[in-house]
């Protein structure tokens, strides 16, 4: 068999007994975490956009969007839950990849469910096998192929997606690997987008097209023998030397998927630590009062790849702004928060935000984790104020809690403002596996 | 300006009258063979499957599939027609880049055309654009692209349509320019799929998603600035140090364009020159009497490259058969024609076509150019016989005639069986540009 034919094989003979409960854990919390983000984006205006044209080339009302009241065909449905859920890359990482794993997976799943009776159980493990594969086939191509400029996220993200439904759909091992030649065929996205509304259609066209190849695969639509492979596969065609072994190597004892984090911060993840010590700052009385008068600079102490990451003065759109320091540093210093709200257009226009972000300076340490940073503040005639954050909340080593989930869900869920009863789709995300019909789970995260 | 800029800004400034008669001859020419690969490629199993779950995500009935009687809307249209032309690969040819570049571009100019009323000036001249775009993109980044396992009709062909639309849609250039970041963001296509049905999603989702996002782009729906040029777009992404100076170079004056070829035979091109040496041999009374009691061996002298590309012996499938000199040499001295069924499935299990096909003996030699080649016959205890062509038909040096494209949408519509109006869609192709309304091709080419 080749790598292409044993993934299939890995994934059709695995079985729900033998996830470990720590595994199935932090897929819920991946799905909470992803209905969070997909109400934070629901109503952003690129997201508008897409819905207006989307919903006017959709066959049926059978699939909701999250935290909107219309309904679409499962395709749209998966396409458009999708980008909203990654418009803000709030969503969740896969740190050695730099995927967001869920958006592409969950929302075709979640459609699907929509319009056919899965349970629970079937979901999550689903959920997992999909996520698996797209972060173990990220790992083959890392970091050449996102270095290249592939949208990560988006290519990975549609082989995934057909895995996902194409065990949902119980295909055999060779019409999950016509179904990943379906996926590998239509795999797009490239980072140059990234900033603009056109980076959202390569992420829809992961979760709509991922769920295509799989229901073209169940009618025996056939690919390539090794769609992944092959000498003009996907991995020799969008990787370089891309390392095969890993692919399969433990797969069903090992999980990737487990290795996911989660954002505080709607943020470019190395802006985290830079972030916490900020807000820290601000809930100092000392600072609070000689910030406006008396602020001389502020000194960003951390790896070279944060500044070279998040070095933007000036920059101009809300968008632009989750990859800025000197805008991060400002609004976590000025208002104490770090939530949409101050990531927005307006929030980048006001001039406080401007003049204290100017005054922000660098200092490489590459002593310092990616996960780490120091802020110092630098006053004229008063002591300067520094703090330490060695490792920052959402990485690996010191991860959301649960409560820090529900709390973004909650947070995002009631900014849009659509009435959903959160703590019943906190309950029903948490109990999932015990459901048997995981088409509850929308009917709670649509607009009614 | 940059060169995705400056690119939109020709597309824009461009004038019907600037284009020559040449030009626009070149195009009617394209459409005609298009339709007639549309007829051919209409009924086969792969389309078959297509239709049957394409037509389940159509919002609408508008806009007709080639050859056949549903109708689905635009998006799915433009999918479906786009596959079924390239199908068996006998659109078609753009030689330096190997693109098949009329597919993707005429198929969503129709389905927009069905829809919206559209003159068969702006027809032809969307259609000019879009492949143009589409050409010259592609040689910016060939022979890389396609080598590198790019399926090149599909990534190219994406850009192509988004601008032949673009153009219809009076988009401004910075629009014209987000249409282009849009479908650069979802060409996709590998060629490892070639030989499988997955190989049509790829084509399919060019007139797709090209025509997707020059509606977006209508809708302010934007992208990057530099598609195209950018570190992370798409010529930097798909391609190895492009060739940027000639995608703009003399734009409006040149017309790639202009340069198609058209397929006499289903098979690849280089198999042009042997097929047409054997038709003659076939043709011949001393070669049929002794064909099959004394042939000794078929000797086939050519470039290195057609031996490389087509030495194919016991293929198994009609698709691998259009790739086989065994095969194209055996069927076409035992039949004397070479058409859509004698690369059947059909005809490969032929055991008259595998024992002839097993004769064959290859002699490389440099000297002929691509378009040549000599094929004699040894014959035990008569004279053997040599016919040579130098230069096939179907190259760009001796092109098929009007005639000869008449004849192939004849042969090939007759074929589908459908009861189209043959002699008034050649009249409508070849009188175009003195159509008020475009949909009327439509209209005479689907199955009633």
């Amino acid at each position: 068999m080749n790598t292409s034919q044993l993934l299939c094989a890995n994934v059709h003979e695995n079985r729900w007994e033998n996830i470990a409960q720590t595994v199935r854990h932090e897929a819920k919390r991946s799905l909470l975490n992803y209905f969070a983000v997909g109400f934070a984006g629901a109503h952003d205006p690129t997201i508008e956009k897409l819905v207006a044209t989307y919903t006017s080339f959709s066959a049926k009302q059978q699939a909701s969007i999250i935290g909107r009241p219309e309904r679409t065909d499962m395709l749209n449905a998966a396409a458009l839950n999708a980008m909203s859920a990654n418009v803000f890359d709030y969503d969740d990482t896969h740190l050695r990849t730099v995927i967001h794993p869920t958006a592409p997976i969950a929302a075709a799943l979640l459609a699907y469910a929509e319009v056919n009776r899965v349970s629970g159980r079937d979901f999550l493990q689903a959920l997992i096998l999909g996520m698996e594969v797209e972060c173990r086939v990220g790992n083959a191509i890392s970091p050449y192929h996102y270095n290249r400029g592939w949208h990560i996220t988006s290519t990975c993200g549609a082989l995934g997606a057909a895995i996902a439904i194409g065990w949902l759909l119980r295909l055999s091992p060779t019409q999950l690997n016509w179904a990943l030649g379906g996926a590998a065929n239509q795999a797009c996205g490239i980072v140059e987008t990234l900033g603009t509304m056109a980076k959202s259609l390569s992420v829809g066209n992961a979760a709509r097209n991922g769920m295509l190849s799989a229901l073209l695969a169940a009618q025996n639509f056939d690919g390539p023998l090794a769609p992944l492979d092959g000498v003009r596969g996907f991995l020799n065609v969008m990787g370089e030397k891309p390392d095969l072994a890993g692919i399969n190597d433990k797969f069903g004892e090992h999980w990737e998927a487990a290795l996911n984090t989660y954002k505080p911060y709607p943020c470019g993840i190395v802006l985290n630590p830079v972030i916490e010590a900020c807000l820290q700052l601000s809930a100092r009385k000392e600072v609070v009062h000689n910030l406006l008068q008396r602020l001389q600079s502020v000194e960003v102490t951390g790896q070279k790849l944060l500044r070279d990451r998040t070095d933007r003065p000036g920059v101009q759109t809300g968008r632009e702004s989750q990859v800025s320091a000197q805008h991060a540093v400002a609004v976590s210093l000025l208002s104490g928060h770090a939530g949409l709200a101050q990531f927005s257009d307006a929030a980048v226009q006001d001039p406080a935000n401007r003049a204290l972000g100017a005054k922000l300076r660098f200092t490489v340490d590459d002593t310092f984790s990616i996960d780490a940073a120091k802020v110092t503040l630098h006053f004229v005639s008063e002591p300067s104020v520094t703090v330490v954050v060695e490792q920052a909340r959402g990485s690996t080593g010191r991860p959301l809690t649960d409560q820090d989930i529900e709390n973004k869900f909650k947070t995002l869920s009631t900014q849009a403002d659509t009435g959903c009863d959160q703590d019943a789709l906190i309950k029903a995300v948490w109990e999932i596996d015990a459901l048997d019909d995981v088409g509850a789970l929308m009917a709670l995260a649509r607009q009614s």
